[in-house]
């Protein structure tokens, strides 16, 4: 284990400073008065028995290697939930402009929902982690959701985990219609938050008058 | 505000210990191997603009007084939120048993949605503080919700915040469509949910034959 | 291990309970503009390795067991830090008057030092837990001591870990005349606090005239 | 106030991560199975109240601006806590080796001791913040001192508060005599440490032979 936890040390450090970097994101939105794009944010270190589960499906022995860094992205993970399906794009191009990260890869499970209902974002991006052994640069995901999506992905997950993806037609319908519903209820919100937009245009344009 | 500051103390500290209390019984049914009917625990301490708003609204006097402590029931506030509808009565027994608060009224906005489309159900419940002057019981508030009722209220509490609770008749209509929406996808999880336990209970009945 | 974690998951829960407690008493002297005894507050669960150490010196079964709960006084550990020795009666005064905690047994080791040099003030204390499976009441050990008390403390902690206890003749001695210089600083901080109170006293009389 | 809020968002978002990052080079250590030369860490911003006494101290205008930040250097604090003197050279190394903050200036209190027995080093740093409006470069202070160094100075500051630095004889004698049995009590630690280090060696030896 000790190995495992060494091995894995350098990413629950890049969890915790980018936890703390993205909160501080949101807090900078409030001190300016303006309204944050990001909700709240969490993150975690893969667990030891989701990465064998992953070496397993990808054929990898499961040991602690470069080879393992390269190939599981999501060893370090954060997530960002956001209001609005609008508010997306504004907190990706703001992790864009970061000089901290780089961002290695994006696939947009939003655009291109998953057959299973699932709708994200994800950034794959590279943290250089400043260890007592000089740096080393990992990995990591950053998943940007709004509620409604992570509400529906935080059910899947835990059935998923029941039944080890191969649902019940039953249920997969279920889940899909779920799914559907919590689209529809971010698209709702969508309109109502250009109304909310457009009303404070008008009202910026009455002041400035 | 240094008066205030002494008058909120104690609701700050039991905004704390209820939450690291709440936190807890999650913890220990994870220790335990059983779901969790707790997903999340928030708490806050009413912010002295919505007291000052309060008091305008219930014709109080706006300073720090035994008359306001008995008055606003909600200065502390503790949200518990779930992911099943069903496991709302779950989370409002186990309090109900705890011996360190004494619930003093409930109010059941599931059964009794409120017109606005708000689903909830809330406990006044009466807290021990041990403080530096003695004991001191205050009332606190705990909400008790599904990730999806959260949802659609943050929407309707940031909206609120901005048209003074008088919303255009469209903004209206979209409210209370997503709060159907919500309330659908809770109906519809609560069925997955059901087969869930009955299929627990078809391993269950084999594993013990 | 699943057996471990659910027997020590109270202790856990009631050391992070005391923490927020204890550290609310300092929050509240600040609130009141008083200089709080409190200096910092610290808190753990004994760790397995440790236990497993104590039930071999004890003669007891390393298992969960209440025999266990009964014998080890300090599965749950908190610890008080104050500036000035004189800060220490005044903590554990709050301490007796809490009605959340029971004291079941005091030991003065600052009236009567161990022969180590160890300076320190013990209560054990009945904890009453609210768990999910209804209210268990654990043993629980505070120790409250002065900033210079704890930091000879923890080097012998660290050096009795690497020599099991039983020290070479020059470390001893020198472990010892570092313990008496501890004590020096704090006898010396002692006579500046009377004379701090002094002439806050004096301060006080000339306002008031 | 917002204005300030805003000047001092970055300085309190630069606290934050470092915080996080020096206590995860404690954790690095520990998770190496080596004794870490860091016992702890603990940050502030710069109290408004502190920031104007500096500011009539050194003849400045009491609103942020760049040539406030340019002028008080400390308004972002960092302090790390050794439990011996000669940990604090391995600490400093350490942080000029990472790749994140740039050393500006270096102040050694401790071989060049203050007056008052103040001992400290101190390392001024440029951090890189990137916030929602771009990259800002702020100035950090990070202190470095053992742990009776820093029971001493904590001491002496609430007593600086007090008497405005103006000491009565009597209480400079005092803190004089106090500075010196902690400075002492560093001393005789650094000898038992030595020991260690040899009696290490001396194992290790052996193991090897």
């Amino acid at each position: 284990m000790g190995q495992w936890e060494r091995f894995l040390q350098p990413y629950k450090q890049a969890v915790d400073e980018l936890k703390i970097k993205l909160k501080g994101m949101r807090a900078q939105f409030e001190k300016s008065n303006e309204t944050s794009p990001i909700e709240f944010v969490t993150g975690r270190v893969k667990p030891l028995a989701s990465i064998y589960d992953k070496t397993l499906e990808k054929g990898l022995v499961f040991e602690p290697s470069d080879m393992l860094a390269h190939e599981l992205q999501d060893i370090a993970g954060v997530r960002v939930m956001c209001q609005f399906v609008d508010d997306i794009p504004t907190v990706i191009e703001l992790l864009r402009q970061r000089n901290d990260i780089i961002v290695v890869e994006e696939r947009d499970y939003i655009t291109n929902v998953k057959v299973s209902g699932y709708r994200s974002y994800h950034m794959i991006i590279e943290y250089p982690v400043a260890t007592i052994h000089g740096e080393k640069r990992i990995l990591a995901e950053i998943q940007i959701r709004t509620l409604a999506m992570n509400f529906w992905a935080s059910i899947e997950h835990s059935l998923n985990y029941k039944y080890k993806g191969i649902f019940p037609e039953e249920i997969k319908n279920r889940l899909q219609s779920a799914a559907e519903a919590a689209s529809r209820l971010d698209e709702e919100m969508s309109l109502i938050r250009e109304e909310i937009q457009e009303a404070q245009k008008y009202f910026t344009e009455y002041k400035e008058a």
